[in-house]
């Protein structure tokens, strides 16, 4: 726990593996090389840090021969820490925008057919390149080839996770610990934002959420100025980045006692987080896993009260395949992890949601939290 | 300055006005509704203000027709946000993805040529939409027709950016008073982003930038935990929202006397920055505006120091246009807002980047920065 940091050595390796396996890839579908534009992959692929402020300014793109020596082609501010980080990548730099250096580039290297990641290129910059490359280079739209790969995670990455996700335990911990009427959302949302970064987390996965009372009605509520009363709802959900990696974790707390409908309500979002975590195992099939929460909800009641998916795939990206949802029917596999994470909403009244995460395993799934804050029911 | 929101009618009226606007280009353009996707265009319409986590996960979409109420079209975790912000939209839930529903809702709504924005729509969901909409739909890719809208700001937008960087300026000089050596630039960092937060900021307008000694030398850098020195480099680079408007601001300091090599430098970027101020005015062209403070940079021997533009349009988004880049043959027109922020960068020794922001104006142009800590030379 004091040393999650993994060694410079570890990361080539693992990125060293990936490489070869999609260059594999690459060569089965007749592709001369592939283009990465999603940053989580362009991480996964290259260890290459930089965050991407939105799509419309990416810090690089990976340019992955099938054969040879990858590239990582980004522009001046970023070349140091490309250089730095991209081991066994060429830097390569565009001045003129990224279809102009392809033009040159390409024909160097032999590049007569291209895939893209036409899941995170837009379609405005696919046109452009188009144009540019007429003649020379067929563009081949692809959709989540590497995503693919990151699905089932390694052992490493497991072990990564879960550092991140007991990093995020021990701030809640801690910040909701200090919860007190009196306080406002935007003050307990910092107060957890700067414990991340202060024990080392690179960011955190997503705007914290902190909701009071009715505020709790909305998932994906946004901290605002108001101030906690005695008998309100407590909603936390929270996650950070460790070593890329990303944790996501909800609680919902009462201040002082809680009544009787909170308390009935909060069992049944339990029982129904429970009867998913019973499920869950190699080849269950993602929408039973969801229908196995919802069944609970609708028994008690609340069905209605559950207007959104069970939970999603965590790994570089904080929302990732596979989706727990009602209509996706692929099967989980071994090494994947997801959120399990029921919750109901009722307007004027407020919301309770419990998110905990777990590690698909071949006979049922390994839970990555500890912390058992308001579960013990 | 105590009271920097903008009443709930004002903005109404603001966004209704942006809607006819618009919908006579849509008109002119035989277009019968355009769908808005892109995050900035979409709260300079509607003021719905969800932020999104990547463009693979949008809180949202507008659908504008060329006559009547526009919609707001989103999923359930959003309803009441978008009810609430969206006065004079008709919000709309997709349960089954953005596809499905403008199936059914174009053919009620009579569209039959559907602008999207290509420049802000991911190619695969394009391929997507093209297929439910086959045979009773044309979807017509269309760039940069709100971002024109936005490149010239009003002055109730003027007034709001005013408001925005006069708070950045603030918390500069409030955490920078306290920055001394012992410090790291993540605790910097941290101080100056919970005072965003704390003074009533949405959030930073990007990731702030602080770093010293030779870390300075990034132009993106990244804080780190590097411990600030006696006789090193201190290079802020810092923005913020305020009612959706951002800031953004940069100055680069000396801890303890500043040696020679440090001020010839910082004297150089300053006597760039103001060559560039000399020459804004409406009607000047973009690339010579930016080559007004390199040829300053040149004359100094540091022309190839200063290897990114001079500066970017600054309103909701924190990057739009015009870009002040030495290939923009574009002129500027009255109410743009432009950052002027010459820097230059010598690895192994750090970097100076100094940062204002101004209005262009019909004779000259206007500065927002009131802060000159560092530019008195």
């Amino acid at each position: 726990m004091n040393c999650p940091c993994i060694s410079f050595s570890q990361k080539l390796i693992m990125t060293g593996k990936r490489i070869l396996q999609l260059q594999a890839s690459l060569r089965g579908r007749n592709l001369d090389a592939i283009l990465i534009t999603e940053p989580a992959n362009r991480r996964y692929l290259s260890g290459y840090t930089a965050a991407d402020h939105g799509i419309q300014e990416s810090s690089g793109v990976l340019l992955i021969p099938k054969n040879g020596r990858p590239h990582l082609l980004t522009d001046s501010r970023f070349e140091l820490q490309a250089q730095e980080e991209a081991q066994g990548f060429k830097v390569e730099l565009y001045r003129k925008g990224l279809a102009a250096l392809l033009k040159t580039l390409l024909p160097d290297l032999g590049v007569r057919r291209l895939g893209f990641e036409s899941h995170y290129f837009l379609h405005a910059a696919v046109g452009r390149l188009e144009k540019a490359l007429a003649g020379t280079t067929e563009l081949v739209p692809l959709t989540g080839l590497v995503e693919r790969m990151r699905e089932v995670k390694s052992e490493e990455e497991i072990s990564l996770i879960r550092q991140s996700v007991r990093l995020n335990e021990r701030i809640f911990q801690q910040v909701s610990g200090t919860v007190a009427p009196g306080m406002t959302e935007i003050e307990v949302a910092l107060a957890i934002e700067r414990a991340m970064r202060e024990n080392g987390a690179e960011r955190p996965s997503f705007d914290t959420i902190v909701a009071f009372g009715s505020n709790a009605v909305k998932p994906h509520a946004v901290p605002t100025d108001r101030i906690l009363r005695e008998g309100e709802i407590v909603l936390i959900d929270m996650g950070l980045i460790l070593n890329g990696y990303c944790s996501d974790m909800t609680r919902t707390l009462f201040v002082g006692k809680p009544d009787s409908i909170f308390l009935e309500r909060l069992r049944a979002v339990r029982k129904a987080q429970l009867a998913a975590v019973k499920v869950i195992r190699a080849g269950a099939v993602c929408r039973e896993v969801d229908q196995a929460a919802r069944q609970v909800l609708n028994k008690e009641g609340m069905g209605k009260a559950f207007g959104h998916s069970l939970g999603h795939g965590v790994g570089l990206a904080v929302h990732e395949a596979p989706s727990l949802n009602p209509r996706n029917r692929k099967q989980l596999r071994a090494g994947m992890i997801v959120t399990i994470e029921p919750g109901v909403y009722f307007p004027g009244w407020g919301g309770i949601r419990l998110e905990n995460m777990a590690v698909v395993r071949e006979d049922g799934c390994e839970l990555l939290n500890e912390d058992s804050t308001g579960l013990d029911l």
